[in-house]
């Protein structure tokens, strides 16, 4: 079943494990104040699992105080925290996690300079080493590891979801969250990308986009700022994507987790965003068939009938 | 290398075995007239392994005369003539041979009347049941049998094509005749079938098509006569088929077969559609490119200098 | 006035006439459960009216269990029980009826095997000579008879339909059922085929569909059960039917039937459908408009000022 | 057969009527010169047949200069020139001549002002009238008189073409040159127009446009000149013009006459534009097919045979 | 921020000035009624502020009974209402005011006959210097003066009023009314147009419209009324128009006018339009973002920082 | 006029001035080779007039030995040479060089990790200011300075070359090679992109290319080898680049530099495609017009005449 969180994604705070006590704790809390807690997120922690050094002045300000200015203690920190997330995860009864894969190669995104022979190989190797004792953490506590694919990030499309699955041998628990809009602003085809990885994708981002090229920018967007940008998110409804073809996608494809809202836009209010966003999303929600509609006309045939109406009595 | 036959293709018209020595005959004849043979084709035979009876009649004209009239002797003499063929093909020294899978459920194409449960897995089982045989013997004789993918056949386009594959136990004889004009026709991703099905395209017709429908009639096309219908082929270069993509993927995936001209035009005169034709072909043959064009800029890297540009030295 | 009918066809289930005091209490009890009844519908008679021999086991559920297996028999029960449906069309004060046409060429819809000359000249000429007694049965009654256009009949498309009118001498009881679905999924232009038919155009459905090949898979779609068909029906919205050009279309020409749901999606719960396929056929019932929108500006103006305005006083 | 002048049109420059012996002495110059003389054009004339006063001063100068400043012994003597026109070409020998239709309208073109009632019912039964008796002397003659349907004539598409050929009771010297390029800049559907009136259609100018509106200008193009102007003529292969697809269909439909280069282009020096329109058109003609292609598979087949293909034997 | 008038436009019928005191007395009654009165409309005093003889009989139903059959005499009064016009509106407290450009050239719009050279120039300046003097009015009644872009006025689309803007020394007062209606019939890219005069809109007019050419019928529309023209407005929701992308650009440019529901449709009763087309524009008011959604992840950061990011520290 | 350079860039080797008596001699040379030196290019010199250390590994094979793994001193190398460039070019004749911008801010392009606020002003500022000089000494030689539009350039689309023109004052010497080739593998519109830049386009690179997004990888590509990117290079007539709209925009807004082939293809060979750019180019040149089309039908017409037919005589 398609389900939906209203309000938002629930943003993982804690710096710290969560043990059980705790755990209990919490959902006291949120089941008091009528809200379900769907999954945690370590989205910034799993960008400090690898990160370029080109980037490390502008993602420090992401860990912990005690780790910044030294990259080695801060990956460690970023590591650990995801081990944390693992166990915090089925203390609280999840079974989805969300985070991204952080980024080796991403300022060799585009091939010039020339990519020397082997660069590739070489950051993916290094990804795969560094996430695969994650992996196994959450595979024991019974959780699914979903990266956000997502640009800036090492796996940003199919193809380097791809090789990096390779790489970990398949790991059962590394699966991917899908938001179309990160799509619609590289221009990958979002629907046939649920037929080629339905199986992988656990986790779904409800999040609008919109694509506007001109004579002045594409893809690339010339450094301008969200609003001036010809690809931009956009609040639910008023960007391009094709929310009815993804349900319809994902509800074929036996999708059983959450739909979850995320309001980032430009232009409009992230109220009134939100407002709408929400009975958006429960519009789009289909309740999936469970009988054939065609079975009126139906008739107990045998093997024998088959073979007579092929002509091979 | 991608190849190119003018004239259209050479139909095998043999309907005995061709023993070692009529091959050296022939290949001595056909050198003199300076025409190369590319392959044989038992299109017409292989529509009779597989023969629903609502086309008995239609069809009983392929056969040789003794066996008309009477199914089950037609299909005998059908699985011996492409018996046949596979030796007359390995004595002629070719490696690929065209036919029709025929068809056993294409009555059933549209499921109205709905299907019973079964229909179709009953007659690929029996289409498989009967290619078998006539796959070894192609195997045998080191010669691809190459499935025009065809409407009218069982085998019309790539699931069924996967369905019938996936029951000869992924046959390395069992492959396809690629003729996008086909495709055209059923409104098929012709490009993106490339793609998937590359590795068991081993022939190439080159024929063309257009599909235009109006508000009398789509792809049925009402029981018109050719030049009425939406559908239609047409002289290589008066259809819609993008062949420049076609030449760029066969290409890139290493096709090293022939690019044999299929005429059927129902608007164009043949002889200017095979004046035309030949040029045409010439003109999309792609030299496959040997070395990287910006290796100009390519420097010697090792590993090492490679952890260092990733910052993970 | 274009009307609706909420909650799907009313299927005419009756296998005997329906004289008049059975027609009287049948009203009765519909008024007494706040239902409209709209018309009936002999679809599945309709189909035995003609059908090819490569069905016969497939449909022959369709017919009284006295009369299967006995095409002859069948073909007759089929005719009375649509001259009985004209009799109780007229006693329930019916004015529209629906039906399918049957099929004699259909196993010869794609013109391989070549058909011989004169096959669907054949085929047409029988087809009318069955139906026009049927046809002026229709006419007696005061009733329009409305051939569903559908895949499987002999009438799927428009040339079909005109093949057909011409053959009954144009019978103004010859009408059509415009289902704009079964338009989709052979890619006929659905909104221009109404500016063509709109004038035999009596009854129609409201039901969607979508078409959406890949490389695999056309219009035929391999055999595939509905869910996985490049070409399938959907709930009302979750489809590619233009609803709104259609009801503009409709309104525009003067069509005043029912707008009945048809309800038939391999994705989502029926339920589901009919409560959501309601409204949305509320939201685009039109109120016809009865006055020019410029007539603010508009002045009296006579043959005199019309000649000076064209300088022709 | 569709045949093909290059050079350009010929444009009828006598003001005189041309006699036999003129006539005979004239075929004779042209013969020597290696040129053949397709037909005669009086598209400024036929302007002055119906000229709405708003026009009289800028079309003035296409008047015989007895005649200007006149328009009532201009209109006569813009009739007198479509009579001597007929006479013309039937001494040279022609069967096809070429005009434009004059405008009443067309300054009510767009509904703003709102149009009185009636106003072009008006205009048309009056140009009806006076073309009705050229139209007449036209068929004495023995030849099709073509309007070119062209923006500023009253005959600018296919409905007002319609309009004029009712009020001159379906007149068979009442014909169309088609020119897509001024249905391009109308934006009108210059395919499915021949589908509609090829019946009409007798004579033909291979003439390119393209249409690039922009958030500056559409259709009318905003006084601009032609240089900047969102729809503009261009030479031959430079615009949007789908010649294969208009070839096709005219070769389809049986058209035999001429396929005129007029060469109109803002952007191309007019001798590249011929040089390179006389092998574009040269390599557009399409030889008629005389034979169906897949004869090769046909059998005799008698009705009997076709009633038991169809079941109905 | 964006508002919407519910109900149409309120057009201006006072052909007499308004002085304070009345304005006073009619503000009173509309707010003793609910109603707020948004701006004037002079759409029939400005198209005779400049009319081509053409249309004198056509347009003289527009001006007072005196002045009627007397250009002169009603230009002048024209003139003199717009004056009225702006003294009324600043007495009424509003800030924008819509009118029509009129037109001189608007018969040598299609550029057959050839344009004179000159033709444009002259008619621009003569526009320019009538309407400088009625600017300067409202430019001190404080008064923005809005040409709606229209057909069969001089200023049609953006290079016209360009054309005119220039001439009147880039007129502070000079802006538009911004109505996609009107460039959906002519296909002008009527988002782009937003993007390039956002400065100049200054009011909005929410009306819907589509374009549908055949193969008989284009831009021109042959001279057919509303509801047979392939261009032809709807009531809002029934059209072409992307009133998303509309909202989203006009609020992005930080418009603030009102969102004005205009009714013109040939299909729908004007009752249901203005039902339906209320909560459509509720629907699409955005209210505007006043922060950016990613400044959760935002730190602060100083020159200093900035060049050690960019490796220039 | 338009014209062409067949045989690819002339890349300039030199890393030395060349002085007055060498160029002479250098052009002695190449004339009696039947060559002609169309341009100087400093590519690799430019890029190194600003790059981030990010790419310092990467591009420090582009520097002379000497300055290597030394970023100060190869800086100052760099632009040494673009000064040299600037009199070699003025020594050898030539009006036009190209070259990159460099790129400080290209690590940041995807705003994540968001950007700082000021990031890209300071950016710009810095590579202003290096930039500056240079661009006076190409002045001073009365040389055009084209920075070649490329991604991994701060100079990567319109938008960054305004912000980049802006800050060299609009400098008369700033101005681009167009190269649509990145254009479209970053999806900008590259035909409004000449309507808009027109004036500062001076050099002209024909190279094709096709973007082809698929559901495993857009625009970024997933880290891939040239041949398996969406986007990739391809020889002329091979990819998606609409030339002939080009070549008629350039020719319009009167471009008088060269046509200069250049060549990278993932697919074809490259001796083919050289052999087959040069005609590919050839048949694009347009010679531009010289006079009106339309001027037959032109009359000698004054400003009395004109204000006649607008009716304000």
């Amino acid at each position: 079943m398609v389900a939906m969180c209203v309000g938002g994604e629930l943003r993982e705070k804690n710096r710290q494990p969560l043990d059980g006590s705790h755990a209990h704790e919490l959902k006291g809390v949120l089941k008091d104040a009528g809200v379900k807690l769907t999954e945690l997120s370590t989205h910034l922690q799993g960008q400090l699992v690898a990160a370029h050094p080109a980037y490390d002045i502008a993602f420090d300000g992401f860990a912990a105080p005690s780790v910044r200015c030294n990259p080695k203690a801060r990956q460690e920190w970023a590591v650990n925290q995801l081990l944390f997330a693992a166990k915090a995860s089925r203390n609280l009864g999840l079974t989805a996690h969300v985070t991204f894969s952080g980024a080796l190669a991403w300022p060799f995104m585009y091939p010039w300079p020339q990519r020397p022979a082997g660069l590739v190989e070489t950051a993916f190797d290094e990804l795969a080493r560094r996430w695969r004792p994650i992996l196994d953490a959450f595979d024991e506590a019974g959780v699914d590891l979903c990266y956000e694919i997502h640009p800036g990030e090492d796996l940003h499309d199919g193809m380097t979801f791809e090789m990096f699955l390779d790489r970990v041998g398949g790991h059962k628990r590394c699966n991917m969250l899908y938001d179309p809009s990160h799509y619609v602003l590289q221009q990958l085809d979002y629907l046939e990308h649920i037929d080629i990885y339905h199986e992988r994708i656990r986790m779904f981002h409800v999040k609008d986009a919109e694509f506007n090229p001109t004579g002045r920018q594409g893809v690339y967007s010339g450094y301008q700022p969200w609003a001036n940008r010809a690809g931009r998110f956009r609040s639910l409804g008023d960007g391009q994507v094709d929310f009815g073809a993804i349900f319809s996608k994902l509800t074929q494809h036996g999708f059983d987790g959450w739909a979850v809202l995320e309001w980032e836009c430009c232009i409009k209010d992230s109220e009134q965003g939100a407002a709408e966003g929400a009975p958006f999303i429960d519009h789009h929600i289909i309740k999936a068939a469970t009988r054939a509609f065609d079975d009126f006309a139906a008739s107990g045939v045998d093997l024998a009938t088959n073979r007579k109406l092929l002509g091979i009595g």
